[in-house]
């Protein structure tokens, strides 16, 4: 059904993206096995990129699936080989952090769909020999739940002792709580909602326009035509960057400080601190990241919502679970706010499942999930460290 | 010095800009007194389109300067010639409502640097007898408010009984009230700030990356090039337009309903509502609104620091003032929160001025101060009514 190897980065030429060869893990998934989606199509073969850290242990029992966020990837706890910056949660997730790679074994994949080595929009499709475009298959955020449980199969784990992520990371979590009760023991859903609102859905349209706007999107087909929606691409990170701060971030960051500069310029360059950081941030992003993945995973967040797919009511996507649960929130988190983790307390309340909840008060917006927050660490640190004791689940001894 | 002339609306060519053109008055300035801009330049020829309402009474003490925001004009209680639509504040102004046009003389002026008939990047260079595109100098809301003064000027009033604006029109109504106390017998700052924050700065480099993006705009030049920078300029309303709104209003206005369709297109249509609306939004933007006007507005924002300009102390600005104050602002409006105008009424408070300040509750976010707000205009009445008994305004009798 599936086999695994290890690629190694190559340098990409200029008709290939340049973040579709790390060096990850992948588990290959043939044609006679494809991922059945729920827009009716199916995808096979694909293959899934991934990462693990520390060790399983004998009884299977003390694996973490940890699901990563839109523009995330599966580098969470070591050197991203396309960025050479460090992993995206080290603060969570190593030898004595909150989820210790002593006592777990950590496993982070890109999300089908993604552009870190997983099948995605940027990928080959084996009927044109073309890279698929828009003919990708439009997914959902069960989708690349159900992708993550191949590779968990794959692996040979039965139960996960804990799926843990932060904002579409969450709604991954959420989904398998749902949808996969007797496979996992604790939940961690973190900074995130049981359904897209309406602002989220309006400020992702936008990104997705402006996008498509970029004449170098080629209705899709850049990749086959040698191009790159740099300018859209760029514009769309920028419209979701300032999203993911704060006003008060913002404010205690750059304030109105000008960039190198005594007095205003009475131009249109970078003036402020605060525009030369996101044109940085815009520009950066094209270097590591695809046009299309971004439509698609934005897409899929956009259809989200926990409660229609369950008749309308949420408390049914939770009825008879026995996982626990940990769900946490940020005062300033404005894309997801305290106000969407109560629904979801809510729901888990109402069918009696073994839930806590914390609000953490914190200035830095919907991106605190991913810096240097002490009570989110503490708060989860703990919460595992109970569930692992329950579990019988003990730090490894070292090889 | 100046003089006045109505125009009638015609027809735009493909070379020009469709807004160049409303049938509004305009005060002509003869290149001999230009104006003198913070930039160190000056512009002349310019003329300022303005609208007025009501009558001015015998001893020319009953004038209402309304300011508009970004994408406002001068058709602030009479049908917009390119839009079709009836005035942008006719809730506000008009007989009868709280800026009483039986009582007052309301004059409203598109803003030097604007696109609906005064001077701005889009009208034509003497020197070159092209458009002035990013020749045109780049102004502040002192600049806007200095040509605001040759216009009353011109119609011969000494002092204003009210400056009223909401927004950057609030920024306008600050301006005015510190450098020209003795013009401004009362000022209506509504959901603005003393200053343009980080955020807001960051949210309109996003706007502007979008426009200066689009290959159409030609380096600013496209009114020469004979095109329009549609795509981009559409982007920055779409994102802005958001801004505009909360998270409870899209809510409650769209939530996640689809549009025409009874199941998601697994596509990247606008299944959802508030996608559809936005689109829209961009779109009909596009056919009234002038790209480099855009930016030109949107930095004279950003460069708005009133405190800055008076040595780092707000209440500087307002040393001395007699004027009377009403500070409007809104409960979910997150771009102007109600802090900003709290630290105006602190400055006011701190030279012992005399100033009253409502928060209104109201979930319509930022645009709140454009729609239907009954305690905003029984605030508003309620304060122009009492001021214009000590000034001795009444109602003027019909001729």
């Amino acid at each position: 059904m599936s086999t695994t190897k290890k690629i190694l980065l190559r340098k990409s030429t200029a008709s290939e993206n340049e973040a579709s060869q790390p060096p990850s893990w992948l588990a290959e998934f043939t044609a006679k096995s494809p991922l059945l989606l729920d827009c009716g199509e199916q995808i096979g073969p694909f293959v899934i990129a991934y990462q693990t850290y520390g060790s399983l242990n004998s009884n299977r029992s003390n694996a973490i699936l940890i699901c990563h966020a839109l523009t995330g990837d599966q580098h969470v706890a070591s050197n991203n080989p396309i960025t050479g910056r460090c992993g995206w949660w080290e603060r969570m997730v190593g030898p004595g952090r909150p989820i210790d790679t002593k006592r777990y074994f950590v496993i982070c994949s890109n999300i089908i769909g993604g552009c870190m080595g997983s099948t995605g929009a940027a990928s080959i499709n084996p009927e044109t020999d073309k890279p698929y475009g828009l003919d990708f298959p439009v997914l959902t955020i069960a989708d690349m739940v159900d992708a993550q449980v191949r590779l968990v199969d794959h692996l040979g784990i039965d139960e996960l002792f804990a799926v843990v992520g932060g904002s579409m990371g969450g709604m991954q979590v959420l989904d398998w709580a749902s949808r996969y009760k007797d496979r996992v023991y604790s939940a961690v859903p973190i900074a995130t909602a049981p359904w897209h609102s309406s602002q989220n859905i309006a400020l992702h349209e936008v990104g997705r326009q402006a996008v498509m706007a970029d004449p170098d999107w080629c209705k899709g087909n850049y990749l086959t035509e040698g191009r790159v929606p740099r300018r859209g691409l760029s514009v769309a990170r920028m419209a979701a960057h300032v999203t993911y701060l704060s006003e008060r971030a913002l404010q205690q960051k750059f304030g109105r400080n000008l960039q190198n500069r005594k007095n205003r310029s009475f131009s249109f360059s970078a003036d402020f601190q605060v525009e030369s950081y996101l044109r940085y941030q815009g520009s950066s992003f094209v270097d590591r990241f695809d046009a299309n993945s971004y439509l698609y995973i934005t897409r899929a967040m956009d259809y989200f919502d926990l409660a229609a797919d369950n008749g309308g009511i949420l408390a049914n996507a939770f009825r008879g679970t026995k996982t626990r649960f940990c769900i946490v929130s940020f005062t300033s988190d404005w894309l997801y706010p305290t106000r969407e983790s109560k629904a979801i307390v809510q729901a888990l309340n109402a069918v009696a499942a073994d839930v806590s909840f914390v609000e953490i008060d914190s200035d830095k917006g919907h991106d605190a999930f991913l810096l240097d927050e002490p009570e989110m660490f503490a708060t989860i640190g703990g919460f595992l460290k109970a569930g692992a004791r329950r579990r019988g689940i003990s730090e490894l001894k070292e090889a």
